[in-house]
């Protein structure tokens, strides 16, 4: 089953926003085995929606259309679809309720547009939204099956989870479809499928091994698709085999993953700490506060997390961080001994247990031919010992900044788990 | 003119990537006065490239394909564009000098594939990479112009800029037209608008006012076209006019107004404290070193910017920036009463001029009745006087830390200026 996207409205066609929807949304349907024939973009007018009507239907057996659905659009995208599937319009009690309900629970006057947003195409099937007041449409023509949804994320995501992916599966049954996702840091891409070579060439023809990779992480995904018969005996098979095929991989990259699925590193690196019952903390200079930042974006984090020393100077280094004056002039700023005596420095002063320094020069100026713009030095300590990592990025600023981190959260995760390269 | 975006790539379609190429390219081309009519997504075969040039020439003056030209693609875009140019292909030696540059100036081994990226249709018009190492090129046929570029988004943006935008500015020499545009933090876009009702009101009909909003901050964009003659003159005319509605629009929201152009609050701010010489801090809770994060993301910051303390635990608001166990246990962490202290305290601790502090429930837990998720308390200090400001911002997590950071950063920025609302 093949699937067209189309995004209506002007914002997208201007630029003003970046249309990270329709990625969410071939993710999501890549993982159910539906595959996105194609997608685009169309203004806000009658024309150019019936035109991306057709063109999506000529390519795919379902297209999902997002935007256009505001309180304050004039309702061009509604009016559209209900002249080209020939549909009247009516006002729906229970939905207006619904809305009602909406606007009550998050504590808001409901605006008079809501009569509007109530009045809905006659041949549409509606999808209720519980999280915002435009609802979702099904329409059914010719074989073809037609999605309208809200353009805000949440809300787009709220309901392709709740209403239209179990639909589809119901009215498009194909192949059993699962993955099992491995996620791993510290090595690229091209290191670990030289690795697991033999792996992919040994897989069985219904499993594939993708390689998904992000700034220094690599998400490892198995695939597996079931052409025989389905049902649940076919699933449950399926998902024998991938748990097997997982288990395998997992042996040979063992010392690179971190964790499964939708996990991040920091969850990843929190819930260890939680677990071994220790505080963690960190004396950030080229990452600024980044890895804090990081840290502290997972719910929770204070039960693990007590602060950080943004030591941008010299003197904050000495001063906070108890490094020597005649470390910073020998060695620099960037140095196996400064990132040292800055963990070490980290766990007096924050009260930790475990502490991570990182010292660099994230550009794009300040590099020198032995120390280039891009190198890291970086170190973990604990109350027994101090260990010490040099990378180069070479990359721009933020991205010599974000690949700190995510080599620095990685490497007290191996520290802890004694598993350091 | 018009012009229909095609991005190529089977990444997009699977939603491994998220399409930044052409909100940029809408953006770029907007601002020249050139209207992006639609935009699609095709996979990476010669059917559907195919296909999308002619959905494109059938919409636009203009198709510019984006993708598909990296060494390992197969040259499936570059075949498909020979074939439907009727172009024979050739080796270009020049090209091939200019790639072999390019591998010198980065200190990498000249692949083998790139004499298959020196081969090119004989009917393109080459425009020089010289920053990667696929080519631009530019066919015109039937009075329609095609342009296809590189998907590396930097070495897009550089073909764009050099190349594709001043070729395309000659070929289609329209009215002239330009952009004024003043970044303001501070208010929302509602209230802006019903400020400056009159002034849009009043504006003649060759310019017009839009508003961009953007988590916490607006920008107001003038757009000016000129319906006369084109040339030297009427540009220099139209700036004119441009640069005194520019000045009127300023005096209306100055209070607002923290920059111009590409700007952003945190250089605004690093110029501000280095033209006065002054050393800034921040102390943050709630934010956990995002702000800091903002301030370092600016090269250079380390002129001003000594650091940070990032204090999660009441402990280390204690221990390092001096607030009394006695306010945290009368008022809370969340209060004025301690984000006063911790503001002070940064000023002793991290020996600066002006500190801001920070503490506030980002959620998704935490709240209270009097306190409900996203309420935030910041403080600004210097030695003579200390101001506070509450809000409530009440959205997910990251990006109540993310309003907060820009919240504060404007009220640094108020504070020096003397212009606290």
């Amino acid at each position: 089953m093949t699937v067209y996207l189309l995004t209506i409205g002007d914002e997208i066609l201007i630029g003003q926003i970046v249309d990270t929807n329709s990625a969410w949304m071939s993710r999501a349907l890549n993982q159910r085995g539906f595959r996105v024939y194609g997608k685009s973009s169309v203004a806000d007018t009658p024309e150019a929606i019936r035109e991306g009507l057709e063109l999506g239907a000529r390519h795919a057996d379902v297209v999902i259309l997002t935007g256009g659905l505001g309180p304050t659009k004039d309702d061009v995208t509604k009016k559209t679809l209900a002249d080209y599937f020939d549909s009247g319009m009516s006002f729906h009690q229970e939905t207006y309720d619904n809305i009602a309900a909406y606007f009550e629970k998050v504590g808001r006057p409901m605006p008079d547009s809501m009569v509007a947003q109530a009045t809905l195409p006659d041949k549409a099937v509606i999808l209720p939204n519980k999280v915002g007041s435009a609802q979702g449409m099904w329409f059914e023509l010719a074989g073809k099956v037609y999605v309208s949804l809200p353009g805000v994320p949440f809300e787009m995501e709220y309901l392709m989870n709740r209403q239209v992916i179990p639909r589809l599966v119901e009215r498009f049954p194909g192949k059993p479809i699962a993955h099992r996702t491995l996620l791993t840091a510290g090595a690229g891409e091209s290191t670990i499928a030289k690795r697991l070579e033999a792996f992919e060439d040994n897989l069985p023809d219904h499993i594939k091994l993708a390689y998904l990779p992000n700034l220094g992480q690599v998400r490892l995904r198995l695939t597996g698709t079931w052409d025989g018969e389905s049902g649940p005996a076919a699933e449950a098979r399926l998902a024998a085999d991938l748990d097997a095929q997982k288990a395998a991989l997992h042996t040979l990259v063992a010392d690179l993953v971190y964790g499964e699925e939708a996990d991040s590193l920091e969850q990843a690196l929190g819930r260890l700490l939680l677990e071994r019952g220790l505080q963690f903390g960190t004396a950030e200079s080229c990452t600024g506060g980044y890895i804090a930042h990081l840290i502290t974006s997972v719910p929770g984090a204070s039960a693990y997390f007590p602060g950080t020393i943004v030591s941008y100077s010299y003197e904050m280094k000495t001063k906070l961080l108890g490094v020597k004056p005649d470390t910073l002039a020998t060695f620099g700023a960037v140095s196996a001994e400064t990132v040292q005596e800055m963990a070490l420095g980290a766990l007096d002063t924050l009260e930790v247990d475990i502490a991570l320094a990182v010292s660099g020069i994230a550009g794009p100026d300040g590099g020198t031919p032995d120390k280039p713009v891009g190198t890291v030095w970086m170190a973990v300590a604990d109350r027994d010992r101090v260990i010490t990592a040099r990378h180069v990025f070479a990359r721009d600023r933020l991205k010599n900044i974000q690949l700190t981190a995510v080599y620095g959260l990685d490497l007290v995760r191996r520290f802890l788990l004694g598993k350091v390269y």
